[in-house]
């Protein structure tokens, strides 16, 4: 049964992405990526807010010595995060494995704390989080029903290995009420570029999903709009539905905005071609050129090349090329893809805008 | 002796600039050009005020015939306004041969009104604007003895050919009183994107010229910011005074303008280089990728690239490229040069926009 101690590399892990983020997804014009997270705990440890440092500690052991032999995906990778670099930690955040939560920017990481994922990407538990357990599936494009299966295979397997904290009457238990029952909470991540371009547009979508008990934020950025246009949306309610019930509240509504972002795709086309030709262009020209370029303004940019790309304005780059950078150009991988071996600590902000504009533009030759 | 008569192509006009938009003229990296330019009015005819149409037309046919027999550049064209079309009408404005008083937007021209012109455009003299005579001379970059040389000998010529309105104590007649003496009016245009970018020092020019009653206006839009940072410096006195003393006033502050951009130029370097770098390569890759591109932004991107060649961030295109594009980007230009044969009138914004846009992608291709 192989077994992979880390160090990772992180300039390693960095040149790739997950499976999720593969572009022929179903409904791939529209959905990113599509993910269903398990909240559990043991039984035979107190929750997280009671839980000390040497406790922890066993936990995150016994769990480590679990999920290496669950071999996920062939293979588990396992990164303990004290012992882990700032940079793979960032890295690891923004390739979605782990919470913002798991390991706050410029605080040391709590003891017992880990990662374990596959190479895919597809499956990762998190330990020690808010919970003991956060199992994770990501799916690419809309098939939250993949997703579901495959998380649900690994809960089940590893039920057999550790007693979960359960309840008759209210199911799984969690450290936070809101998760406590399912434990489950599915999340799809939607572009919606053209729907982004009219406010009013989004916030019927909006609106609409929280009549049914569903919540829509943006991925990234605060405010009035979505840096890239990137959107989630997920389930609020975890309790007296059962999982199938709450997968199917959001399989209801979702392909409703996918036509919805269609229409209007098609509708700015139809009426706005030239000016969206040239917005997109004008995207492709600076990302070509730039010699500075933020996080958000590549987001930005690379969003209006893939609606470019959808809607036949440009063919070049490729779709996986885009998908690859949405994820590269964030602070972690840049540090990791272009950094001087041997640098400490993360790049300042300057320093990253111009080796993020020299990556955009080595990747986007023409 | 040779004797062009128009019809004009204006295709082939616009094609290419006149003598003074080379780029290697004396202080050529802030001062684009300079100009001189003398009123002049007949004696044997009431001013302009004062002038009926058929009167007017005969002033127009005397002065094309002196103007045609003196061979300006080796070979004078006569442009006829009331004959010519508005789209070359527009291009003569842009290329600076004729004042938009001249024949304004809309109307259309008065009878006699007429313009001659040599090859190299250095030369020209407009007959029937606000005073039956107005003549000009262009030199590249910082040398307004040259023009100034140039349109005194055309003066002289033209004095032995007809008879100045002149009064021994006022010296020459014009129709406005502003005018009254000389009848001089010299400037400089001048290319200022460094001061341009700091407010405050460019205010500091605009001052210092005023207390040596001279004006400074930006050549282009109105406001705050010249458009494609160019700046025009004009005398504004013409009695009292000498076209020796005239011309002293403006070679006396031009240098310390052109010093004071070039060390702003400097510090800007020495301090936001990679600012500036990506700030050039941004109008580069814009101009190079957009599909529709209005003429302010072009100019201004046109300076942005000006101001990039001079301090070596990039090394294309050629000075001699961005001289044409400045003049070409204007809209009668873009008419002239991307019209599909035999369409009536000036196109619309928007057309105009795509066609500008494939103009600059074509020029500036990699």
């Amino acid at each position: 049964m192989p077994v992979t101690e880390i160090p990772l590399d992180p300039r390693h892990l960095a040149e790739r992405v997950g499976e999720w983020l593969r572009p022929d997804g179903p409904e791939g014009d529209v959905v990113v990526s599509c993910r269903v997270r398990l909240a559990r705990n043991l039984a035979a440890h107190p929750f997280m807010a009671r839980l000390g440092p040497e406790e922890a500690h066993v936990v995150g052991e016994v769990m480590r010595e679990v999920l290496v032999d669950t071999c996920i995906d062939g293979e588990t990778l396992w990164v303990d995060m004290a012992s882990s670099s700032p940079v793979l930690r960032e890295l690891l955040r923004e390739r979605h494995l782990i919470s913002r939560d798991m390991c706050p920017e410029n605080q040391a990481p709590l003891p017992g704390r880990g990662l374990a994922f596959g190479r895919t990407e597809t499956l990762s538990v998190m330990v020690n989080e808010e919970d003991h357990l956060r199992l994770q599936a990501m799916a690419a494009g809309f098939q939250p029903e993949s997703a579901w299966e495959q998380v649900r295979d690994l809960d089940l397997h590893l039920e057999q290995c550790v007693e979960y904290a359960c309840d008759d009457r209210l199911g799984y238990l969690t450290s936070c009420p809101t998760n406590v029952g399912t434990g489950l909470r599915a999340s799809v991540m939607l572009h919606l570029p053209a729907l982004g371009m009219v406010r009013r547009e989004l916030e019927k979508v909006f609106n609409a999903a929280q009549r049914t008990g569903l919540a829509v934020r943006g991925m990234q950025g605060e405010g009035s709009r979505a840096v890239g246009d990137l959107y989630q949306i997920s389930n609020q309610v975890t309790l007296g539905r059962s999982e199938s019930q709450l997968l199917g509240e959001l399989s209801g509504l979702v392909p409703e905005i996918i036509a919805f972002e269609r229409q209007m795709r098609t509708l700015l086309l139809a009426e706005h071609r030239s000016g969206l030709s040239d917005r997109v262009h004008r995207s492709l020209g600076l990302l070509q050129s730039s010699r500075a370029m933020p996080t958000d303004g590549a987001l930005a940019h690379l969003s209006n090349l893939r609606l470019g790309l959808h809607l036949g304005l440009i063919d070049a780059p490729s779709m996986g090329t885009l998908g690859e950078l949405w994820i590269q150009v964030q602070k972690g991988h840049i540090h990791a893809l272009c950094a001087q071996d041997g640098s400490e600590g993360l790049l300042d902000v300057s320093q990253r805008d111009k080796l993020r504009a020299g990556l955009l533009r080595s990747r986007l030759a023409q």
